[in-house]
């Protein structure tokens, strides 16, 4: 079993590549090859290439991966505020991989994981968001999600490949530095004060939102990889489950975990920009086929913050 | 007023080109410029363009069209037949056409009305499709369509051009000779018989479709060229009112139309390739967004009979 990760040096990246190591195989087969590409050097060392760039994508192709996993995206705040830059990379890189694995044929119809997102769904929302809810997404990063969706359920339907697109949770607690995602904030106030860092809150605490651990976003990616697609169809697409949540609920876990001292370092500074931003964010979901077909998380904000001091929290 | 149709030597398009030289205005405003622009000659004289080649999507925009409507496409038959071609042509020409107007620039932001199809959809398919359906084609036409209507809606949200795609119904009658197309019999045994000619019906008369006449067609795209965007929001694709019927319903009206001798003369030749096709096709919707808005098509299969009658028959 030869795997190909295109995207490695992200956080999901970093994570799924060590959980295939440390295993040896995907599901029950033995991997022989794993190859790890990205724009920028990863560790464990990486080739350095750009998908989106003409014959790059055949380049990392050139071991004829029996499996890839595509993560590789400009994220949404960069996609936004650089439209040719996301399009670029977002769109046509994914179309220059799967028009790569085209090229190859011979009989060659790799399995392609697509990481796409929530992001992919807009406003108006229902209670919660069903399987065959349109993809109306407010942002390009999720525009070109949604056409990434489209295109590896097309190849998949022409026999070319054998796709299938996972919309995953906002993950948190996401390990490392705060970044300036405007969803970051419902992974600092987490992280941050189990280290004894202020955070900030630019929300109310009744926003609920939708998420999963690290954990089981590598846990989606490797079950998107070996399950049976027949029971698929022509539908590639699954959003993921997750757990739907309050701030509260998240600042009740944090309390259970670290105490009335870690709460305490949270700063609310409400910030009319972000709760907007989040105001437009899917916060509930009814993912019944991808519970059908095995796909699991977190069912209490407790259980994700136990996982990242488990697997993340350096302390 | 300025208008361009891309597109124009095709049955919609020149349909539209001669309504609007006809009336001289697109909704109260004159009309100072008629630009049609296809990849063949069309009559009346228009601009040899492949708005898929590079440059040429500028040069069609060289006069700053107000309305642009976007109908050109390979079709559906030749889009699944090649793959390459219908990419080139309903992908990267749509992708140019927005990015040519975007590169304008300079606060240029004109109506694009963009023909799309109810081959977004696919099975399995609720009683009547809604208008947040999810979108998930089993052609890559219709893949293409969907992906066209993604980038209309995010160029739209970001303030470049103006946005209204449009999800046309089957047209029916079509004019002119039967077409390979594998909807063309539902047109057929309407034309052929009113001609005195067989016209052979490949299904079974239970078969349910979604129906619009030309005439309906040419008054949504004007009616999509002068709404008022500001209700659709975010929301830039519209799912057309049409008449949901059966081939039964469609053989009473040539009865009523043509009489018995009309009916006579078609022949039942079941071929299960098309029924497999047909079965693939949304029956009926529920377009309520649409028809709040104003778009308004045929009630009755009498009435598109007529209209072919009054517009199109050749007797």
């Amino acid at each position: 079993m030869r795997i190909l990760i295109v995207g490695a040096a992200g956080m999901l990246g970093r994570k799924l590549a060590g959980r295939l190591a440390k295993d040896g195989a995907l599901g029950s087969a033995p991997i022989s090859q794993l190859s790890l590409v990205d724009v920028v050097p990863a560790d464990p060392p990486s080739v350095v290439l750009d998908i989106s760039e003409p014959g790059a994508a055949e380049e990392a192709l050139a071991t004829r991966p029996d499996v890839i996993f595509h993560l590789a995206a400009v994220v949404s705040g960069e996609a936004e505020a650089d439209l040719d830059k996301g399009y670029r990379v977002n769109l046509d890189g994914t179309r220059r991989l799967l028009d790569a694995v085209r090229g190859l044929g011979d009989g060659y119809r790799p399995r392609v994981v697509f990481s796409s997102s929530i992001a992919v769904f807009g406003p108006p929302f229902p209670e919660a968001i069903e399987d065959d809810r349109e993809t109306a997404p407010l942002t390009s990063y999720g525009t070109q999600k949604a056409i990434g969706e489209l295109l590896l359920s097309d190849y998949s339907r022409r026999g070319l490949l054998d796709g299938v697109a996972i919309r995953l949770p906002t993950i948190c607690v996401r390990p490392g530095p705060p970044n300036l995602a405007a969803s970051g904030f419902f992974s600092n106030i987490i992280r941050e004060p189990l280290s004894g860092r202020e955070a900030v809150l630019p929300v109310s605490e009744d926003v609920r939102h939708w998420f999963a651990s690290p954990r089981s976003a590598v846990e989606f990616l490797v079950h998107a990889a070996t399950l049976d697609t027949d029971a698929l169809g022509d539908r590639r697409s699954l959003t993921m489950p997750g757990l739907s949540a309050t701030v509260a609920e998240q600042i009740a876990g944090l309390r259970e975990a670290g105490g009335e001292e870690a709460v305490r370092l949270i700063r609310r500074e409400p910030d009319p920009t972000i709760a907007r931003i989040v105001d437009g964010w899917p916060r509930n979901f009814d993912t019944r086929r991808a519970r059908e077909l095995g796909f699991r998380a977190e069912t209490s904000f407790d259980e994700i913050i136990r996982i990242y001091l488990e697997d993340d929290a350096v302390r």
